[in-house]
Formats: structure tokens, sequence, C-alpha cells
């Protein structure tokens, strides 16, 4: 097997591309030089191995093993970043499934079925507040004219940040016609395999999850000289309601989130004029969630009454329950022994899933659970155990002479 | 008297520049493109006027009128602003003093000591956040060893702004050699003169006042996967803490403002790493001042200790206690039957006063008492009331052969 096709040494590749001098995390964001460097980088990998990248007009690339009767397995991640995140998020799922063509090889399988690498771009949503955007895009559960209007946080629109990589949207999307069943590799973001003490897990669904952006307006003025009495200061509503979201996530077993924050004007010496915060809230249940979400809006409401200020709540990006296939998660668990668990984070598994497309995702134990954090990892010898658990689905999936 | 020394055609040359056609509030942030406009408009007053401006190595400015005897009297404000910021807070302060001198002309006459119109660059530390950063380099309250070290919200070194703008720190600073007394006019940022149904007022005091930076750390990690009992949420330390900020100052009468964030990473769906958050804090006395400070402190402590956060506290930009010489400020309310009044807003005034210079302020009212806000505003008839009580305050200073 050549050099280049190993883990290890895809893993080295990608080690220094977006990461921070600082942090050491990772800022991968869509349609910048980074990504626009991974895709490349996703392009020679495929080379090398002899096979040919479709690259769609935004960004999304598949490379298309063999030509078997059939609809074929693919299977893929993504390989853009959260703001400083970690490095096995995404790219862990494109390295492994690279490798696992390679160990297919190795074994001497011939797919009865095609396998096809895909990389969907704009999974996490860090630029433009789309979560899985790629995978929207492409299945239609997001129109390109819902998209457009899409602007990041400089101001600059989809489509020309799209164009300023060097695509063009007008050339048309992936089409999924190929794909029978999608497998997602993916590193696991909670510590449940870790408490089952096994290196590989399958997906059992995804907890409904979305963002809500809050808009907390109030009256700028000076810091100095305005009276506490006479405020209508949006940041002390915002605060209470950061503090509430998160109490009522935890006694409910949910979670809620507000990690992004934009302040008006974001001077020192003044009392804000508007607070816009995301909460980022998910639940066992869809019911569950928007209960969640109407007791935060609810008790955030209360408060801006009392504080002189007002909220406007937007949803964005609110994706339902996703149960994968249980059938096909229990064949395929049966291959090696491992257990099913559900997840709380979203994945563009969930965006096929809820397309219609048969879906699996394997799980690679994160001994930490730490995820969208520079801190994320995962073992060597588990990563390798991943890949070897891939190749088993991908055979089982795409059938061959020798398994069949 | 020409046209372009009217007060109201000042006011209307100055209205566009710098200007948010969304808010309507001003962006005029030091050694940027408006501020730059500003100053070259300066000089062309000045010039209409006969007065040559000096403009020293950091922007700052004075043109002196007369060359008679004995110490002069400056007056004189600044010319940038808060983000966002009103339109009155500074410019009112230049504009009343250009005014008042042609109104000095008008009235003939010719003060024995010599008048200079001064503006003085950062009073705001909107940019490198140190408020009245000009007055405290040109009195020595800050040195260019300290100051040199700044940087503003883009990693740009202070000297680098200043070069940017066309000037050259290397040429010295403003000499107040020449100043005996300074009288600033400002636009009240509060409503005292309402209250006492008066346009213009006399200064006693600021309160000591200071920002102090709060960072926040805590741990990154997955908004949807990281049960809540497992989070090190920095954000959450500082809601509480921003919270207990507002009710400490309310319970005591004094100002706790958090008014500017900066969240790392700033992802929707990640828990935030580091929160950096800055107080503006201000007391009756200096005494007060720090056991709010403390206090707040103590409570962020506590709560980082429930988080499993950490919190560093730094001081900015903290100034005492300023009392103006009340002599002075005793004579000039006479001249009009003027109030006296504290303000809980910082000045180069008290930066001035603070150096032994015999200091005054007059106040202009301000009908809402709003300030760092597009909504700030002062009717014209105040303005024109404030300019004459100025010409009242230089003319019995300055003295001359009609009022000796």
């Amino acid at each position: 097997m050549p050099a280049s096709r190993d883990f290890e040494e895809m893993w080295r590749d990608l080690a220094p591309v977006g990461r921070s001098a600082s942090s050491g995390g990772y800022y991968r964001q869509p349609w910048a030089s980074a990504e626009t460097e991974l895709r490349a980088w996703f392009v020679e990998q495929c080379a090398a191995r002899g096979l040919t990248v479709e690259t769609d007009g935004i960004g999304n690339q598949v490379a298309w093993w063999g030509d078997g009767e059939g609809p074929g397995v693919l299977t893929g991640s993504h390989l853009d970043s959260v703001l400083d995140g970690g490095a096995y998020d995404g790219p862990l799922g494109v390295v492994s499934a690279l490798a696992a063509l390679d160990a297919l090889r190795d074994r001497g399988v011939t797919p009865a079925r095609p396998i096809g690498i895909g990389v969907f771009v704009e999974e996490e949503g860090s630029r433009f507040g789309r979560a899985c955007l790629g995978s929207r895009l492409v299945t239609g559960a997001t129109t390109w004219d819902q998209a457009k209007e899409l602007t990041d946080r400089d101001g600059v629109f989809l489509a020309d940040a799209i164009a300023g990589a060097g695509l063009d949207p007008s050339a048309g999307l992936l089409s999924l016609d190929r794909v029978g069943t999608f497998v997602e590799l993916h590193v696991e973001q909670g510590r449940d395999l870790v408490d089952r003490d096994v290196a590989v897990g399958l997906a059992s669904e995804i907890w409904p999850h979305g963002r809500w952006r809050f808009d907390f307006a109030g009256q700028a003025n000076h810091a100095g000289t305005t009276r506490m009495e006479d405020r209508h200061d949006p940041m002390l509503t915002y605060a209470m309601t950061a503090l509430a979201a998160n109490k009522q996530a935890r006694l409910a077993g949910q979670r809620a989130t507000f990690g992004r924050l934009a302040v008006e004007p974001n001077g020192t010496n003044a009392v804000p004029s508007l607070v816009t915060a995301w909460l980022d809230a998910r639940a066992s249940s869809d019911d569950a969630l928007a209960s969640l979400v109407a007791e935060v809006q609810r008790q955030a409401d209360d408060r801006a009454g009392r504080d002189g200020t007002s909220l406007v709540v937007t949803p964005e990006s609110v994706s339902g329950s996703v149960v994968f296939d249980a059938d096909l998660a229990a064949r395929l668990a049966a291959l090696g022994g491992w257990p099913v668990i559900p997840t709380q984070a979203g994945h563009d598994a969930g965006i096929l899933s809820a397309a219609g497309i048969s879906t699996a995702m394997v799980f690679v134990r994160n001994p930490t659970g730490i995820s969208h954090s520079p801190d994320e990892h995962a073992g060597t010898a588990d990563c390798l155990a991943g890949v070897e658990a891939l190749a088993d689905v991908l055979a089982e999936l795409a059938g061959s002479a020798d398994l069949a």
C-alpha cells in the first residue's frame, strides 16, 4: 500500500490546514482558503486511487469506485469545521472513507455495487448559519432561492462567497440518483462508547435540534450618567435568558446553549441598543424541543417586560427528529457486535435520511467526549478500528464476489 | 458675521461626517477617515477666523487667538465619538468654542489674555480602550511607552493607527505651558438641568470611574452532545456577573454596565471557551468604586467556582475622583446664575484638572438625558444659550478692556 494512502499519513497531511497557531483549533470555514485547500487535497487523494472527483457548483464532491449494477453505497462526511474546532469532526469520516477503500482493495474485494466517497460543504453552518447547507441543497430540503439570501457575518452573500472560491452555483448540484445507501463515519461527540468500553458504534437516531436567533432590543445610553433605574438595557434581558435556558435544559436532561453573540454598539461606555444571541437547543422529541424553546422565550419575554426591552425570536435551521433505518443499523451492528446509540448532534446523514435515503452512521470512540473544541480527540487505534469497521460495512452493503 | 461662522451652519457641516445611514448614529473613531475629515474641518474653520492650528504628533489640535500677557484660557472638547454615538458629545464643545470666539469679536472684545481653542483625540477610548488618551498623553497621565503597547480590536498598534492618519508621534505632543485655565463646554449626559429647568450649568465634580476587563475562561465543547452538567461554560459565569453588577449598582445608587463583549469561538453550536466582557463602573467616591468592583468580582469568582470556569480581572483606564476648582465654578456660575452640578461622565477637563490646571465645565441641557446614543439631542436655543454662556465665561477669564 503506497504511503500516500495510509490513514496516518493522510491525517498528518491535514493537520496544518486551517489550524490556529494560538489555540491549536481549526478554522475551516466554507469557501475560504483552508477549505479550498482541503477540496484540492480530496481531489489529489482520489486521483492517487484512480478515482475521478465530481465537484458540483457549490463545492460538494463525490468520487465513485466501480460501475457495478444497482444503486450505489455512498460514504463520507465533511471537511469544514466550526470556529476553533477540532481535527476529527468531519475529516475523520472522509479520511476513513478513503482508508476503507484502500482496505477493501487490500482485501481483494470487488464490490458488486459502486461505492462513492462524498464530501458535503458547510456542514457546521459556521459561516452562513445553516447547518448541513450542502446536503440540504442537494436533497432539496433547502432551495437555492432560500439559500441565496443568506449572508455571512461580514455581509457577504452566499453566491459571492461560492464564486470567490472559484465555483459556479449555476453549474448545478450533485445528483443523489446513484445513492441507494449512505453511511457516514463520525467521531462520537459524547461518551456513550467510553461508558460501553467499545471503539465503534452505530447510530439509532439524531435528536431534534435547531438554532433560534434572539434579538433583544433596548435603548443605547451613556454608561456613566444614566441611572440604573432609567435604563432599557437588553444585556440584562439576555443575561437572564442565558441563565434560564441553561436551567431549563438541565432540569429536563435536554440541551440549550448561547454560544454566539453580537452586541450593538459594543462599546464599553454605552448601554447596548441591541444584543443578538443565538440559542442552540436540542431535545429527545420534537414536542420536548418546542416546549423547551417556548419556555425560554416565555421567561425572556417576561424579563423584557421588566427591563423595558423588546424581544424578537426567529427560528433558523430547525431539524426534526431523525430515526435512522433500524433494520439497517441492526444488520450492520451485527457485523462487529457494535452497540446502537443515539446522538444529539446534527449530521449530513440526518438530512439524507430525512430525504428518504436508507442511512447509517458509524461512530468512533471519543475518550473525553469533547467536540467542537481544539481538545477534540480520538485515539489512533480507535480510528483504525473505525476504518476496518467501515470497510466491513461497505463490503456488506456493496456486496462482492468474496462476500456474496 | 460670515455664514461659515454661524453655529447652525457649522452644525450642518458636521452632520453627515461619519454618520450611519441605518441608525443615524456616529462612528467617528480616532485616526480613521471620519475623524481625519473632522480634523481638516477644524483647520478650515480656524483659518476662516484668521487662526493658525497647531496639530501635534498624535492629532491633538489647538489654535490661539491673541498674544496678550499672562497664561491663556483654553476652551474646546473632542470630535471623536463612541461607536454609534450622538452628534453632540464632543463636537458641541468645539463648535461652541468657535461660535463663542465669533460672539466675543461681535461684542468687540479684545482679550487681555490669549484664548485657545483645542481638540483632544480619542476622548471616548472607543478604539484603543483608554478614555481621554489624547489629554492623558499631553498631561503625562499616560506615557507614550504605556500607550504604544495598545492595540485596537483588529490588533492594529496605536503608533500604526496614528501613522495611518498621516501623523507622526515622534513630532511631539501639544504643550500646555500657555494654558492657565481650561473650560470645556459639553452637552449634559443626565437630566439635572432638565429637573432645574435651566439651559446651562457649571460642573462641580466628576465621579471616579473606570473600565475593568473580565476574562471568563471555560472549556469549548459541542453544544448538542455535551450534557449540561458536564459543561464549563463561561457564558453562564458572565451572565450571572452582568446581572449581579446591575443589582449592586442599583442598590447603591452607583453605575455598572457591561456594554462590550467578545466571545470565543462565538459559534452557535459550541460552548464558548472564553467570554471577555468589559465592566464600566462609576461611584460617588473612590472607596465606593473600589467596593463596587470588588463585590462584582467576588460574586463572579463565586459563580466561576460553581461553573468550573476561571476569571481574571484587569483594570483599564481607571480615573479617580475629580473635584473642579470650586472658587472658579462659583465665580463663573455667578455670571449667569447657573447651577453647579456633578457628572458621572469622564472628560478631558477631568484629566487637565488632575494635572493641576484650574478647570471648569459648562453643561448644556439635554432634554432626555440620553447620550452615547443616536438619540442624543440638545435644542438649538439651548445650544445658542451655551455659546453665549461660554463667551461670557471666556470674557471673564481672559479679561478685556471693556470688562476690566
